[in-house]
């Protein structure tokens, strides 16, 4: 019998997931545990696939197939809509363009590792100036209505406009830089030596694998934890998770970055089984998933009540970590604000305004209002203007991170956005009584259970503002991030 | 510029190789890590991967290529003549067989699995009858001159027909019989407790990973080192190996079992690079890659010089078990000869009496002279006739391996065609006295240089009888393993 063009459609469409799936276990094993000779031959592995994904998700066979489908129910109409939607993007950019791009990205990441290496940025800026003439390019194939950040920002957040964050980041900059200058101004006599305390690496892994299972959900019958130097999650379907994490004498970082991991991780873990080998079957957009990695790690995480549970636990396995200690004091110390340089390593208050500067000099960047020449001076200014900050060399500046050396223009905003969002996930969340005690008691069931029926389960099928028009009744607006920090660090630094 | 058909072709061949490849690795992880609920879509992604190879490399489009490709040198030769025997053969099964087999395997697989566990032959039986007559379908779709079980064979050992496998085989069990019956008449007085001592599974596996890499050069450079239910080898690349292993109180079995899988991985590690991702880029049979792991297992590893020189390191790793012992007495106990009723735990002179009886009752079977419901006393009688024993049940009896049931029939001669040309290619290579001085001392280089340059590099550019005439000087024969035999254990029982 012949299959329907839904059922053609579906078949090749869970190819391309499976190719996709495929690429993303090579890519997860290459940076946990492949062999270091291993590399060369599987970066070519890793582009055959990439490539033929790419070849049947874009050639006309797809087309006529999305033009000739009819989808049975709401489940299909989302499988096409989605698929539909990626397929223009994807095509919309000549094969010629993309290739270009590729080569253009690896000459810019090996360029991007010798001038961090040697912290010169003029070894850096023509490969900048580069991918920002390919971002221009970029926006005007995909097209746009307002500005040309829009159609890069939709890759990573679909639907949202460069107006709308700027809109959201001015209003969350102008009332968290005033409570900034304040903690500051208050000074901080807080002992911070519990957080290099001897604390042996394995028993670091245990306790957050451990926690990440009893509080979050977590669990080896469908997830792995692994060791990476940068730690990420990837997955390969809802019942194939991985996460990676990191341990080093600064014990928090293992701690805190596998719960934010669990948050991407159990994201994925809740996305329904009907999308499964589709385009539907992943998060809504980089800020959606940021908001779950974010809840996880720092409004669970680091909140009192989670300390309150996991303090005797946390002395079992380490005495020598809480020696003295309480839960108070625990939550406290794993609490600070304190500006920095590098945006990897900034607390919850100083964190948004890492990214505020670099999508400010992005936009600068894209309209050609500031060159690539500028940049360093740019940076150092706004480093100086929100945190204080004297930026000692470029490599603790502008060369910091590895998105612009990679294309990915767009990207950073999405961080605060799930800032923003996690927040206000978690007050509509706890409008629920039962969520609400759940979460003054640490014990997460209600809310995740709020979490996979209002965020997890749509998976691609609501783009980022449907889903939080539903999920919270209103736009998203940096108003519950604000009252957050004011009401939690207001409290931890005396300030009210 | 457009490609020439020899380009066309190469690049079509490297993406069939990157899909192989991809699907390995999706394998192995299966098998060594993954969490258990990933199970169900792993196998559809397995599927994908597996299918758009095939389809890739059976179109129409392949065909063309390879009429019109003109290779450059012997390398591009050799490529389109291995290219070309594998696409006839795979053009030759119509997808509609391949679907009904793949259908039937899954099956028989389960079925297989109840009815081992209910050691009851009958829920197997119409199992098995379906893959034989596949079996026989399959023959016929493929074509052959003297008997079908040669184009069955053929997938595993190109170029080897049923009418030398059986001359050798006779030969072989008509001169090692014998030694079998002396060996059992002379009696065993040895003490084996040795091998069940205390031995830490940790230090098992790193002493049998320490000495892979010591001795035969295996490295975590290239290559790494899992554990599975069931230990193999596989591989992604030449530097991209993977063995497993299983560990156990019967401490033998990891370290054995660990040379056996670097035998398998430092043949794909030798082939050469200029085959790199094309289909000569793989050991050139099931047999010849057999005669490596056997080679590394048994004629070194469980050889007296192999002790000589790694008692002491035994020694530091595991005091209990080497406690009161020397080199000598430990080389005892490891080749202990004892008929036992499973193939893969049996010694070096009643395995082949394993694959004999498997391979004759294969013939009757495909022939029709052997019906499926006589089978289980077939085997039995067999079993009887050559090591002595009853049977007790189905179960440790013709239920005990996977092959048949995954409709592998041919594939049982290559272990013992493996064995004997281990033998044959040692002997020959220590013609070279430099090489068998090292083999006296427990020193492998000189041996692994003349299997690379004998045996590895070829990859699957020679037939499996093309090598061994080439690397020993004759057509593969039992005289050598049959001497090997004889001097051995003539020896260790005393029997001269």
């Amino acid at each position: 019998m012949t299959p329907t063009a839904m059922e053609e459609l579906r078949r090749r469409l869970a190819q391309v997931s499976d190719l996709d799936a495929a690429g993303s276990l090579l890519s997860w094993e290459q940076e946990t545990m492949m062999p270091p000779e291993a590399a060369r031959v599987r970066g070519l592995q890793l582009a055959t696939l990439a490539g033929l994904a790419h070849e049947l998700f874009t050639d006309a066979r797809t087309g006529d197939l999305l033009d000739a489908a009819r989808p049975a129910d709401d489940t299909e109409e989302a499988i096409v809509r989605v698929a539909r939607r990626d397929h223009g993007k994807a095509t919309r950019l000549p094969t010629t363009f993309v290739e270009e791009r590729t080569r253009a990205q690896n000459e810019a990441h090996h360029a991007w590792i010798e001038a961090r290496t040697s912290s010169d940025f003029g070894a850096f800026a023509p490969h900048l100036s580069t991918m920002m003439d390919l971002a221009r390019r970029e926006a005007d194939l995909l097209g746009y209505e307002d500005h040309p950040y829009d159609a890069l920002l939709d890759t990573y957040e679909p639907g949202m406009r460069a107006s709308q964050v700027r809109a959201v980041f001015d209003d969350l900059r102008d009332r968290t830089l005033p409570l900034l200058r304040r903690i500051t101004a208050a000074g901080d006599a807080a002992d911070y030596s519990v957080l290099t305390r001897s604390f042996p690496y394995d028993a670091q892994k245990a306790f957050a694998w451990d926690v990440a299972g009893r509080a979050f959900g977590l669990s080896g019958d469908f997830a792995r934890q692994d060791e990476s130097a940068h730690p990420f999650q990837s997955n390969f379907s809802r019942s194939d998770l991985r996460i990676t994490t990191r341990v080093q004498d600064y014990w928090p970082t293992c701690c805190f970055g596998t719960w934010h991991e669990t948050g991407h991780a159990m994201y994925e873990r809740g996305v329904s089984e009907r999308w499964e080998r589709t385009p539907v079957s992943r998060g809504a957009s980089l800020g959606v998933h940021e908001s779950q990695s974010r809840m996880f790690e720092n409004l669970l995480g680091r909140s009192l009540p989670f300390w309150e549970r996991y303090f005797p636990e946390l002395q079992k396995v380490a005495p020598e970590v809480t020696d003295g200690l309480d839960a108070a004091a625990l939550y406290r110390a794993v609490n600070r604000v304190q500006p920095s340089l590098i945006r990897v390593e900034a607390d919850e208050v100083t964190y948004n305004f890492h990214t505020l500067l670099r999508f400010e000099l992005e936009l600068g960047l894209l309209e050609g209002t500031l060159s690539v020449k500028e940049l360093p001076e740019a940076w150092n200014a706004k480093m100086k203007e929100y945190l204080g900050l004297d930026v000692p060399d470029d490599a603790q500046g502008v060369l910091q991170d590895i998105h612009w050396s990679a294309g990915l223009i767009g990207y950073f905003p999405t961080y605060t956005l799930g800032n923003l969002l996690s927040v206000q996930l978690l007050e509509a969340a706890q409008r629920d009584p039962a969520v609400a005690a759940g979460v003054a008691n640490a014990e997460y069931g209600p809310l995740l259970a709020w979490l996979v029926t209002n965020v997890h389960q749509h998976g691609r099928s609501l783009t980022p503002g449907e889903l939080t028009e539903q999920a919270t009744g209103r736009p998203l607006t940096a108003d519950p991030y604000v009252a957050y920090l004011h009401t939690k660090y207001g409290d931890i630094y005396e300030l009210n």
